[in-house]
C-alpha cells in the first residue's frame, strides 16, 4: 500500500517474446527450412512456417516458400483485416506467395485483452504453460503419419479453410512454448515445463529448449515424442531385431525451430480518462509497478 | 444441381447431443456423484461436474455439491448474459450453491457461427475429431496427482477466474467428445476415434464409450492412461513387487460421464430477408436438404 500520483491508464496484455533455431544438422549451410517471424504492434504476433523437405526432390528449394509465406506474413499485419485474425493473415500471405513448395504454419496473435488467437495448419504446435503445468495445446492435423496438413502452391494442398482456428484467455505470467514439429517431435512435456522453470529469462528458455530437442534428435538411443508415435502406429524395427530385444527408438533429426513468450501486463495512458487522480494501493498501480520492474530486467 | 423456392435463409451451427453414465461400481445405487445437463436453445449447451469424492470422509454426500452446481447452470442458461459465457455460466452457478463439497466442472456452449467456447475447472475433459483425428483437446489442471484444480463451497477452492477459457471454430460434421476424468483416465484416443467411427450414431457412441471405460476401469491387467501418468509421476509397486517384474497397472474405478455430440448446419428463416427467391443450385439449398436428412435418421 502507497500513495502515489498515476494518470488514469488501463491495463493491456502484451508479449516477451525469445526465439531460437537449429537446422537440421545437414542443412546448417543454408539455414534450414523453418522460417519464423515476430511482429505486430507490442510484439504480439508471432509464426512459424515450416518447409515441406520433400520439394528438395523435384529441384525445388523447400525453404523457399516457408521463407516467403513468413516474409508475406509479416507485411500483412499491417493489413487491419489480417491484424485481428490470424486466419485471414494467413489467407493472405498465402494467397500472395509466388514460390513453389508448401509448408506447415502456425500463427499466434495475442490481443490486449489477453486473448490468444491461433491459427494452424498441419504440426507446428503451441502449448501454454501456467503455474508450472501445460493448461492448453494445439494437435497437429495429418493425412497419414509423417504426412501434416500444409499449405502449397498447388491446389492439391491445404488452405486457410482448413486451420484449425482457437482461442484461449491467457493471464500475466502464463508462458507460451511454440515449434514446428522438429521441436516437439523431440522433447516430452515434463522437459518443456523443467527447462521453463529452470530458465531465468525467454531468449534462454528458447535456446535451451532447442538445444534439448536438438540433442535428443540426434540420439539414436532417445526414446523420443516421434518414436513411441511411430511404434503405435505400428512402425517398428525388422522381427529378427525384435527377437533381440531392440525396438524402434531415437530422435528425429529435423529443423528445430523454438518460439518461448510471456505474457505481461503494461498500463497504457487510457485516452478516455483524463487528468490526475490521487490513489492508495489502487490494483492499477500495483500491477503498473510490477510490469515497469519486469521490463527492466 | 436443380431448381427450387426458397425463403431467405440463413446457416446456422446446432448440436446433437448424446449422453451415456456409468456409476462407480459401488456407488450404483446411489446414481455416483458425476452431473450433467444438456439445454440452451437448439441444445446448444452441455456441462459435466464431477463431485470430489473426499468429502465422503466428512459425512457429506459428494454428489449435492455438482448436482446442484449442474441445476443451476440449468437455471442460468436463460439468463442473457451467461448465455453466451460459460465462465459467466460457471460463476453464476457456483455463487448460487449452497451446498457443502466441491467439484470439477467443464461447461461447453456452440455458438451459431460455430465456435465452440468451454469453460474448464479440473480435469473434466472435452476432445473436438475432425475428419478421424483429434484436432482439439482440454488439458486437465490439477494441484498435483488426482487432485484436480476444483470449485468448492469453501474459500480455499477454485473459482470460474481459474477456468481454462478457450474456443475452437467447428465446422459441420466435427464430433465433441467431453467426460468426466472417470472417462478418459480409462481410454486412449485411438479407442476413442474407433469407437466413434464404428458407431451409427451418437447415442450408440456415448454408451460404446462409456462401456469401454468401465471395461477398462476394472480390469486389473488394463495399462490405463490413469496408470501411464501414475507410473510417470513416480507411483508404482512395491519394489519387490518390481523385482517380480510387475508394474503399476489397472484401470480408474470411478463414476463414468461421456457426452458425445455432432456439428450439424440447419437452414433458419432470415428475418431481414423477405419473399421467395427461385434458385438454380445454390448451396443454401443444397446444405439444407442435407441438414435435413440427418435430422431425420
Amino acid at each position: 500500500m502507497w500513495s502515489c500520483e498515476i494518470y488514469y491508464c488501463r491495463m493491456e496484455a502484451v508479449l516477451s517474446i525469445g526465439t531460437h533455431v537449429i537446422p537440421h544438422p545437414r542443412k546448417v549451410e543454408t539455414g534450414g527450412e523453418d522460417a519464423f517471424f515476430v511482429g505486430g504492434d507490442g510484439g504480439g504476433v508471432f509464426a512459424i512456417a515450416d518447409g515441406v523437405s520433400g520439394w528438395a526432390e523435384k529441384n525445388v528449394n523447400p525453404a523457399l516458400f516457408s521463407r516467403e509465406v513468413m516474409a508475406n506474413s509479416s507485411t500483412f499485419i499491417k493489413d487491419e483485416e489480417a491484424s485481428n485474425d490470424p486466419q485471414i493473415l494467413l489467407m493472405k500471405a498465402h494467397a500472395a506467395t509466388s514460390s513453389i513448395g508448401s509448408a506447415t504454419v502456425i500463427i499466434a496473435m495475442l490481443e490486449k485483452t489477453g486473448t490468444l488467437k491461433i491459427a494452424s495448419v498441419g504440426d507446428c504446435g503451441l502449448k501454454v504453460i501456467r503455474k508450472g503445468q501445460v493448461m492448453f495445446s494445439t494437435y497437429p492435423q495429418e493425412h497419414y503419419f509423417d504426412c501434416p496438413y500444409q499449405i502449397s502452391s498447388e491446389a492439391i494442398g491445404q488452405t486457410y479453410q482448413d486451420a484449425l482456428v482457437c482461442t484461449v484467455n491467457l493471464m500475466e505470467g502464463d508462458m507460451i512454448v511454440s515449434g514446428s514439429d522438429g521441436f516437439f517431435d523431440n522433447i516430452f512435456d515434463q522437459e518443456i515445463l523443467a527447462v521453463i522453470s529452470e530458465s531465468p529469462g525467454i531468449d534462454e528458455a528458447a535456446k535451451a529448449l532447442a538445444e534439448l530437442a536438438r540433442k535428443h534428435s540426434v540420439d539414436v538411443r532417445f526414446d523420443s515424442p516421434y518414436s513411441i508415435e511411430a511404434r503405435s502406429r505400428g512402425f517398428d524395427v525388422p522381427w529378427w531385431k525384435k527377437l533381440l530385444g531392440a525396438k524402434l527408438t531415437g530422435g528425429k533429426m529435423d529443423d528445430i525451430t523454438v518460439i518461448v513468450a510471456q505474457v505481461k501486463t503494461v498500463a497504457v495512458p487510457d485516452d478516455e480518462g483524463s487528468g490526475v487522480e490521487q490513489e492508495k494501493g489502487g490494483e492499477q498501480v500495483t500491477v503498473a509497478a510490477t510490469a515497469s520492474a519486469e521490463q527492466n530486467e
